[in-house]
Parts: structure tokens; C-alpha cells; sequence
């Protein structure tokens, strides 16, 4: 089969760590079929590389003759990444990407074109960076009937949400500091509003599944306050961004939320950028935690999954040739119950809490416990002239809480959005 | 290549879900390259099988052309175990086994011999049952500098250990509940006394540095008593047994043995059978937990290597060709500190903790705390005359420690075995 010959695109943080670890690649130790060679990058400003090509146009190593795999780090569903991963399989290109959005919306597309041509499409950096998931699923668990996952698929918003907890600083506060500390990217809306982990889930749903790609309902973590995070931890719970799916009869349950996780348990230990994820099988219950983010990490999953391909290592891109892939409908989780975390700021006059518990009373709504925290704690509050006040609720659906979260905020004493988070029993 | 031809030799537990896993197979989805067929089995009492011979003599399976893959549950490092595997081998079949004690003994010349044949010797059920951890440390992981790694790698132990704490019952009364439930084999001697847990160490130092398989120190959980866990619980700490194996300049830093870790770390969390270990490299750290016992987990190990095989996925059976493993030595930890937890029974009389911490004194040993638990806890001791006292030191080393104990022992004071325990810091 000779050398694989190998072209990057894009060479920021995670694409320089792979030119970087591509060449010092010990290729003596014979643990591939094929040698491995760096022959060209492309990126957006010129790069000097000793022994490597340096190409202006990314889409130009998609047709080169003296490539055989394209690495696509640029990142973006619709832009030329997905003129490139597109043309470099045409071409007859295996492809390796860590671009989560391009996939999760054209992956089976892309797949069906892989695997018409025998070509590998590898994007394990691409979830959960350094957490070998898509290889846990798609070679290790393919025979098993996988009945549930849950996981934290996204590092940025776990720091955040660490750093609110441990300093009792706001959203943005922690942003500031994640972007500087190299955590987070200059726009950061798609970790903060749930979109990051979403695509992921959807990709992990269609691995475990085997299934169609679909839309997951998802919630952000923009409404969290510090206040919050003091609060669930008074009740001995953390708040986690958690993705999670379940097979049903009726079609995929799945969502992106926050949710309140006990203390002790692995997703509230979490800590910084960490992912982890669990999966449950007739068979087996495995979970597997590592960097969710970061160059080297990152790039190590990219580097993998070239190794793959050079070892002649070509599975299909999600488990099952693609046109096997099912379709599946996502099921509402409107009618599950559970405990539910509510949170009101509220006006300090008289009858508030009367009003407010009528509401709870008359949606059927009763109640496991009741907060008013005084006011002397040390609680970062926006307007100092409200008072929080929580909620923590018997198991109710959804539909119920949406209903008394909505008449709740019609009260002249409740002036901003109640925030409801469901409690993982 | 036409259809993977399989032979399974052992229909113990996971033998018998081995068979019942393989006979479920939807071969329709096409994901593997070769069609999949169970032709024959063996076994020391004859069974009957729809389609499927039963073959007396195991060692015939290695030797009939109508099977290319031999799986091999049977056990044991010397018997037949090793001639059906090599015979196998020599035949041309691919092997995939869940023997530790075989490969922690022979896997590099059954390695040597597999791969000049371009033979598969898989084994991933050998090394804690569910966790795809060789598959983790052969392809995920092979081209990064691992500096270390620890685990808990045996089932029966871990699932006593947390029995013991719980009930506060001993090790011998634990041990009947386990082999009840189906957690402990007949003889579990080699759960109890490390040896297990060693083996699989071995396996998981050549996977993962590259080396010669070589001998790991190795102690047991024998002496621990419920009363050890109790005094552990008091101090904020769980005892687990813990393999862990560390790169240093002049060697391997390993062994098995029951250390002291903090409430609240993974470790400690374990419950149960599960097993759990994690990966440090010099690009990312990974963790991996699942179950470390039982038929169905420790069949869908099996059966996912032999999706390996029917994929035409082969890679080296330690990660790196076999001749290219290096020799490595183990290098003694006996000089490393650690503060270290120290429990003796002392005859309940005058001066007893003055001669014991004179003779710490004396061998340089500080203490950052002594424990001696008032009478009317109920602690259960078998001889109640004696008083169980406890010394937390400071760090210090194990040859200090093992100098202490002697001489701890020696007092007439203390007539049963002193015990002392790492802990993690």
C-alpha cells in the first residue's frame, strides 16, 4: 500500500499539536501497516514547516495526487469544510475530522460517500476529545443493544460551571477567565446555549442507536446563576450540563439541560474541562472519563484515528453501513417525572410566598422543600432588592412544571424568568 | 475470505454466554468483513448444541481445518490451556482467550508466534472482564509516552472489601456470600492474595510501555480485617486493592497491594465487582470503569475480539512486534514515601503505647495521629482481650516501615501480626 500520505487543514491550536505530533511519530516500532507522511498543510496565513508544503487553498489537497488523507481541522457545518471532507472523498480520500457541527448535520451524507468507496471517515476528536467513545461504540459495543447514555460532553461549559460553584463568580465573569486560560473559544454561545453538546449527542444517538441523525432538545446553561450552584449544593447536588438518550418503544428520549446531580456522584465530581460519558448495554455498563478539551488531548484522539488508517483499520462511520441506518423520532420527555429545582426572584412584600405556593397548590405541584435563604449570606444577587426563593418539588412531569413555572412568572411580584432545573434521582 | 470459522474450548459460565452471544449475532448489519459461524465446542461434560458438534478432546479444535479461530475459556497457566493455544496458533488459527494466568506467563512467546504468522491473539476478557482497556492501550493509546498507571483489576476483592466495610463482617464470612452470589470462584485464593491482579498488572505494563512481561510485587488483602475499615472510614479514607505501575528512569515502579485512598476518589467509589483504571500519557489521561466479573460482561469482551478478527483487524498482540519489547526491571519502591497506616492488637496493658512510640521514635517515624478506639464501639475483634491502637504516620519510607513493624512485633505486648497499609496522598 506504500506511505500514507497526509495533508492537514487548519492549523490552530489542535491542528499545529498534530503537525507537531505527527512528526515525532516513532515509525520504527512497525505498529502500522503503512508509513506515515506529512506532505502538505493549508491554513488561513502561511506557515514555514521544514519538509512540508505549505498549500493557500485547503480545497487543493483534496485533489492532489500525492494525498491519500486529508485532516480537516477548520471547523463549521456549511463552509468549505464541507466542500473539502466532500471533495477529498469523491477523490477517493480517507478523511479524519474533529468538526462536530459539519458532522452532525451531514454526517450520513458523508458517510454513505465514505463508505461507497471504502474510505475511512474518522472523527473521534470530534466528541469528547480525548475520550475514545466513537471507538468504544462503533468497535466494541457494536454488537451490543445499547440501551442508554448520558455523559458531559462539553469542557467549556463544565469549567464554567466549576468556577461559578468554587469562586461564586457569574457566567461571565468565568468566561472571561475560560477564554484567557485557553478553555474557551473567542465566541463561546454554542458551549454556554447547549448547541456544542447537542451535535455531539446527536452523533453519539445515531452510534448507539443505530439510527439517523436527529434533533435533540436542548437547554442552555445561561441562566445559571453562582446563586444557583450555592444553592443545589446547600442540598447537597451539583449542576451539570448533561446530555443524555434512551431507547424507547416509542422513539429516541434524548435532550441536552442542565440538571441538579447529586454530590458524590461521578457527573457532580466532574471537575474543569473534563468529559465523561456512560453507556449502558444489555450486557455491559461502561463509563470513560478524559480531557474534553485542550491541543494535546484533542490532537492525541486525531492522531489515533489516523493510526487506524494506517493499520488498514476501516470501520463503518457510524457502526452500521449507513444506508442501514434507522429512522428514529425523538420522544418527548414531557410526561417523565421527577424532582424539580425551582428558583424565583421575588419581590420582599408581603403575600409573595402565599401566592407562589397557591400556584404550586393549584398545578398539583406539591412540595419536597422550601428555601429562603436570609438575606445577610454572601449570595451575588444582580438586584438586591429581591429575595430568592426555592422550590424543590415531588416528582411532577414536565408539562406540569412548564404550566406553574409560566403562572408563576405572571405574579406582580416575580419581575425576572423563573428558572427550572430537573433533580437526577 | 469467506466465513470466520469458530471453535470455543471451556463452557463454563462465560463459555455457556460466549455461545449463547455468538448464536444471537444479527449478521444482516454487514459490520464486520467475514460472516461469523460457531462450528464446534468442548467441554469436560458433553453438550448438546443445535448445529453445533461437540468435540471431547479440545486439542482436536486446534488442529481441524474447518476452524480458523479457536476461543480458548478454559483457565490455568500449564495444562492445556497453553497446548491448544500454541497448537493452535501453530495451525493457523486465530486465538482469542480470557486466560490471565496463560498470557501473564507465556503471551510473548504465544505473542512471537502469532504474529510471524499474522495470527490475531486477542484477549481482552482477560483484563478486567468489561473494560476494552487492551484495545484502549494497543490502538487508542500506542503512540503516546504512558508514564503510568493504577487500577482496581480484581472483581472478587473490590466486591469484598465493600462487603466487609459494609457489614462489618470478615473476610472469610464475605467470601461464602460472594461465592453465592456467583462474585468468587471455588478457590478464590488468587483474588484474595493479589495474585490475579498481579497477573493482569503484567499484562497491562507490557501493553502499555512496550516491556518484556516481568515479575510485580504483590500482597493481599488477607490480613485486612472489617475492623481495618472501620478505622479507615473514621480517618476519611476506603482500603482498596491497587495495581499501579509507574515509568522511572532506572525501571517499572509496580505492585498490587491494599492501599488507604481518600473518600470521595474514584477508588474509593468503587463498588462491587467493578473494575476501573486509569491511563496517564503525556498528551492525556484516561479512566475506565465497568464490571470486572460475570458471564455477560466478560462475553462481550470476547465476542467483540472476535468482531476484531471477522473485521481483519490484527494489530500486535502487546501493541508493538513482540521481538521489539524491550527488557525493563522492576524497580523496588521501598525507598518512595508515603505516610502509611499501621494497626497492631495490643495485650491491654501498662506502658503498651509508650514501647510502641518509642520504637517509632527510634526508627525516625513520626506520627501525625494514634487511634486507640474506646472498648464499647463495636468493633468485632476476635480476641477481645486484645485492644486494636492505630498510627498514621508521616511520610516515610517502606523500609522504615517494614524496620518498625518487626520491631513493633517483637514487643511482648503484641502477639498477632502488625499491619501496615500505604496511604495514597
Amino acid at each position: 500500500m506504500g506511505v500514507l500520505r497526509i495533508g492537514v487543514c487548519g492549523l490552530g491550536t489542535v491542528g499545529a499539536e498534530v503537525v507537531a505530533q505527527l512528526q515525532n511519530i516513532v515509525s520504527e516500532k512497525q505498529i502500522m501497516a503503512r508509513q506515515i507522511e506529512l506532505v502538505a498543510v493549508s491554513a488561513r496565513t502561511k506557515r514555514d514547516l521544514e519538509n512540508v508544503e505549505f498549500v493557500p487553498n485547503p480545497l487543493d489537497l483534496a485533489s492532489r495526487e500525492d494525498i491519500d488523507l486529508v485532516v480537516e481541522l477548520i471547523g463549521g457545518e456549511n463552509n468549505i469544510a464541507y466542500d473539502l471532507v466532500k471533495t477529498a472523498l469523491e477523490n477517493g480520500k480517507h478523511v479524519v475530522s474533529a468538526n462536530k457541527a459539519l458532522l452532525a448535520k451531514h454526517g450520513v451524507e458523508l458517510a454513505k460517500l465514505a463508505e461507497a468507496k471504502g474510505l475511512a471517515l474518522n472523527y473521534e476528536a470530534a466528541i469528547a476529545a480525548a475520550v475514545p467513545i466513537v471507538k468504544m461504540l462503533r468497535e466494541v459495543m457494536c454488537g451490543e443493544e445499547i440501551y442508554e447514555l448520558k455523559g458531559i460532553l462539553n469542557g467549556t461549559s463544565n469549567y464554567v460551571l466549576c468556577q461559578m460553584a468554587d469562586l461564586g463568580i457569574r457566567l461571565d465573569e468565568c468566561l472571561a477567565e475560560a477564554k484567557f486560560m485557553g478553555y474557551a473559544e473567542a465566541d463561546p454561545s454554542f458551549d454556554i446555549d447547549g448547541t456544542d453538546a447537542a451535535q455531539k449527542l446527536k452523533l453519539l444517538i445515531s452510534l448507539a442507536f443505530g439510527c439517523e441523525l436527529l434533533e435533540v432538545p436542548t437547554k442552555g446553561i445561561e441562566k445559571v446563576e453562582p446563586l444557583d450552584m450555592k444553592l443545589a449544593d446547600d442540598l447537597s447536588y451539583a449542576i451539570r450540563l448533561i446530555a443524555h438518550a434512551k431507547k424507547t418503544d416509542k422513539g429516541i428520549n434524548a435532550g441536552v439541560e442542565p440538571v441538579l446531580v447529586a454530590l458524590g456522584t461521578k457527573f457532580a465530581q466532574s471537575s474543569s474541562t473534563n468529559n465523561m460519558i456512560g453507556v449502558l448495554s444489555k450486557v455491559r455498563h461502561l463509563f470513560v472519563e478524559g480531557e474534553g478539551a485542550g491541543a494535546k488531548p484533542t490532537a492525541s484522539s486525531v492522531i489515533a484515528d489516523i493510526f487506524d488508517i494506517a493499520r488498514n483499520h476501516i470501520v463503518p462511520v457510524f457502526g452500521i453501513p449507513a444506508p442501514q441506518l434507522v429512522l428514529q423520532k425523538t420522544v418527548s420527555d414531557y410526561d417523565d417525572v421527577s424532582p424539580f429545582y425551582i428558583r424565583s426572584f421575588v419581590e420582599d412584600r408581603a403575600g409573595a410566598i402565599a401566592a407562589m405556593t397557591n400556584i404550586m397548590a393549584q398545578s398539583n405541584i406539591s412540595l419536597s422543600g422550601i428555601n429562603q435563604p436570609p438575606i445577610e449570606r454572601n449570595l451575588k444577587i444582580e438586584n438586591e432588592n429581591l429575595a430568592p426563593v426555592v422550590f424543590i418539588t415531588h416528582p411532577v412531569t414536565k408539562t406540569q412544571i412548564n404550566k406553574a413555572i409560566k403562572e408563576l412568572g405572571n405574579l406582580p411580584q416575580i419581575t425576572t424568568e423563573v428558572l427550572a432545573i430537573k433533580i437526577e434521582t
